[in-house]
């Protein structure tokens, strides 16, 4: 189980989701972004952006609870030099994660920047930490879920603040409360 | 950091994966397999079988070692019946993790299901532990990593047996050992 960081607190993290095709599948960067919203990140930066995308987490958001959002970017390397934080690039090339764990938890703020299949190498450089989850060929959306349990454990997920709908954990079948909140009508 | 099992071992793992689509998007499956496979895992059984799917992670297992493989199914309900070990199914509907997580410790073998956007009902009835990594939507390939991870944390990525090609992590870069191992030619 994750150690906690000894003030209690979390990094902050943003998700920078690199080589998305827009219209071709979502269904990937998708999987991306609510990962990062259920692991407790606040937002998912996108390049290049897709404006659709965004509008779905947005309802998933509306719907579940949270401040989660997704902010089109046009250029990866912008947003990495105006990020006032620090840069953790996945690659399965990098250090293991347990040797850099203790360091990215004393940061306030994390940018972890998560691929396709080819990223430019720049980002290499560009990156202050380039950290494996395993050094073996997977998933970006299993690398990017493991390293912010691994930073903080799951939020407990039933307390999203906000939501329309909130689920009731059953051993068996499904609960959903409807929680009376949501926009005004 | 996973607290492993007082003798040291993790259950040996299955992945059963439903509601693949062959021939239409294997990209969701195949992170699923490859997270399957990077972080423990000895298997993956696969409905509706999809050869060329199996291929590939074939080849993925020959290249960076392990034994690794996909395994076509006809009938899930025939899998999760023929299972002599506990079956995990994962559902944001579940038990949380963290209550669940000391039981799932103590089998020694376990079938973890995932499924698509739908599974069937009855797959709550047939599932031994109905169990949700965040009680929150988000990712199959997320919710299994990180599942994995809680159970044994992860392999050491450089050691997976019979490599062609072995991962040298770097802090920034990329390097990559050919062991001179693999098939007789």
């Amino acid at each position: 189980m994750p150690t906690p960081r000894r003030d209690g607190r979390r990094p902050r993290v943003t998700v920078l989701r690199l080589g998305h095709r827009p219209g071709r599948d979502p269904r990937l960067t998708t999987h991306v972004a609510l990962a990062a919203r259920a692991f407790g990140a606040d937002r998912m930066l996108l390049t290049p952006p897709d404006p659709a995308l965004a509008d779905r987490l947005s309802a998933v958001a509306q719907r579940w609870g949270g401040g989660f959002r997704v902010e089109g970017v046009e250029r990866w390397s912008d947003a990495v030099r105006r990020f006032a934080g620090g840069v953790v690039h996945l690659t399965m090339y990098g250090e293991p994660l347990d040797r850099a764990l203790p360091r990215l938890r004393r940061r306030p703020e994390l940018l972890v920047v998560v691929g396709g299949a080819k990223v430019p190498a720049e980002l290499y450089r560009r990156a202050d930490y380039n950290v494996a989850v395993g050094a073996q060929p997977h998933s970006e959306v299993a690398a990017l879920a493991v390293l912010l349990d691994r930073l903080g454990g799951l939020p407990d997920g039933c307390r999203f603040r906000g939501a329309e709908r909130r689920i009731v954990p059953q051993r068996n079948g499904k609960r959903v409360l409807r929680t009376g909140r949501g926009r005004a009508p």
